[in-house]
C-alpha cells in the first residue's frame, strides 16, 4: 500500500474564505486521495508586518462589500447555511487559536476547528472570548475550561508564535493557504482543487 | 427566439487575471449562451484612490511572488503558452486602452484586445509605447497611427475617464471583473463560471 500525499490547510478563524475551505476539504481530499493536516495560525501578525492594522476587507470597503456577497453566493453553492456576519469583523481568534494549537495533534482538532467556524459563520455567535471557547470546547464534550487553560501557558503561547513565524518563512500571507510536501503554495480557497491534483502528481502542462 | 442575457467584462491591460480571462470568455460564454460585453478600463486611478501607487502584486511580495507562480500554473492548466513577465510590472496601459475605449463598438476591440494581453504576457513584449499599440493596431490590418492619434483625442479621454467613473460608481474595486444586467458583480477570473450561471438565472440556492 502506498503512502498517499498530504497537504497541509493553514487557516485563520477569523477568515471567512478559511471557513469555506474547512467545511469542504475533508471530502475534496478524500476523493483525491490525500491526506490532510490542519495547520492553525493567526494571520494578524503577517497583516500587521504588512502595514494593516484590520482585514483588507474593512480597510477596501469596495472590496468588503463584495466579499461578504460573494461569501454568500459560494455558500449557497455550496449547501452551506446562510452566512451571519461576525460582529465585530474579523473576530479576535487568539483564544480559539491558542486551543487549537494544544489539539494539534488530537482528534478533537478537525471537529472543533469546525465547530469554531460554524459559530463564527453560520451560527452568528462570538468566538473571541475565552468563554466562547470553553462553550464550544464542552459542547465537543471536552473540558473546556481546563484546555482553555493549558493553552494560554506559554510553551503553548510559544508552540503558536512559532507557527506564525513558519507561516510568514513558508511565503504564506493569507489565509487559507494550502502546502503540497514539495513546498507549492496555493492560496485561496478557489485553488484546493490545483492543490489536491498538484498534491498527487496531477500538475498543468508537465509543471515541476 | 428569445433574447441571450449579457455579462460585462471589465478588464485592464496590465492585469494578469484579466488576461487569463480574454482567453476564455468566448467559449465559456458560448458554451453558457451569454453574450458577452467587453468594457476596457484603467484601474490605476481606483488604486490610486485607495492609496495604491502601483500594483498590490510589487506592494506586497509574498503575495506578488506567489501570484506569478499561480499565473504560471493557471495558464498551464489552460493549455496557454507560458508566461512572460512583463518589465516593468505593471505595464502602462494608458495608450491600449485609448484605443480599445475607441474601439468599443467596433468589431476589431475583441482581437485588439487578445492581441494585447498575448503580446504582454506570452511574448514578452512591451505595451506601453505608442508605437507598441501602433504596431497591434497594424498587425489586425488596421491603420494603427490614425486610430492611436484618434484615441488620444479630448472626447475619446473623455469616454475613458467616463468608463473609470462608471466602473468605480458600480463598485468595481479590481480586474477582471463580471457584471450581470441586474447588477451582480462577480469578481476575478475565478468567478466566470458563477457569473455566466447567474446571468442564465441558475443562481445558488435560489438567491435573487
Amino acid at each position: 500500500m502506498t503512502r498517499q500525499p498530504t497537504i497541509e490547510f493553514w487557516y485563520e478563524f477569523a477568515s471567512t474564505y478559511s471557513y469555506l475551505a474547512a467545511t469542504r476539504i475533508e471530502a475534496a481530499a478524500a476523493a483525491a486521495g490525500v491526506c490532510v493536516r490542519w495547520r492553525p495560525f493567526l494571520l494578524g501578525p503577517i497583516f500587521a508586518a504588512q502595514g494593516w492594522t484590520t482585514s483588507p476587507f474593512n480597510l477596501y470597503p469596495a472590496k468588503g462589500r463584495n466579499m461578504w456577497r460573494d461569501l454568500e453566493r459560494e455558500a449557497a453553492r455550496l449547501g452551506l447555511p446562510p452566512v451571519t456576519r461576525p460582529d465585530p469583523f474579523p473576530q479576535n481568534s487568539l483564544s480559539a487559536t491558542r486551543a487549537a494549537l494544544l489539539g494539534q495533534d488530537q482528534d478533537w482538532l478537525i471537529p472543533f476547528s469546525k465547530a469554531v467556524y460554524g459559530a463564527c459563520f453560520a451560527e452568528g455567535r462570538s468566538i473571541a472570548e475565552p468563554s466562547a471557547v470553553i462553550e464550544i470546547l464542552n459542547g465537543l464534550g471536552l473540558d473546556g475550561t481546563q484546555t482553555v487553560k493549558a493553552a494560554a501557558l506559554e510553551a503553548n503561547k510559544t508552540r503558536l508564535r512559532v507557527a506564525g513565524e513558519e507561516a510568514r518563512s513558508r511565503g504564506i500571507y493569507g489565509a487559507p493557504t494550502f502546502l503540497t510536501e514539495d513546498g507549492e503554495l496555493f492560496w485561496g480557497n478557489d485553488r484546493l482543487e490545483q492543490a489536491l491534483s498538484w498534491a498527487v502528481g496531477d500538475r498543468p502542462g508537465g509543471m515541476r
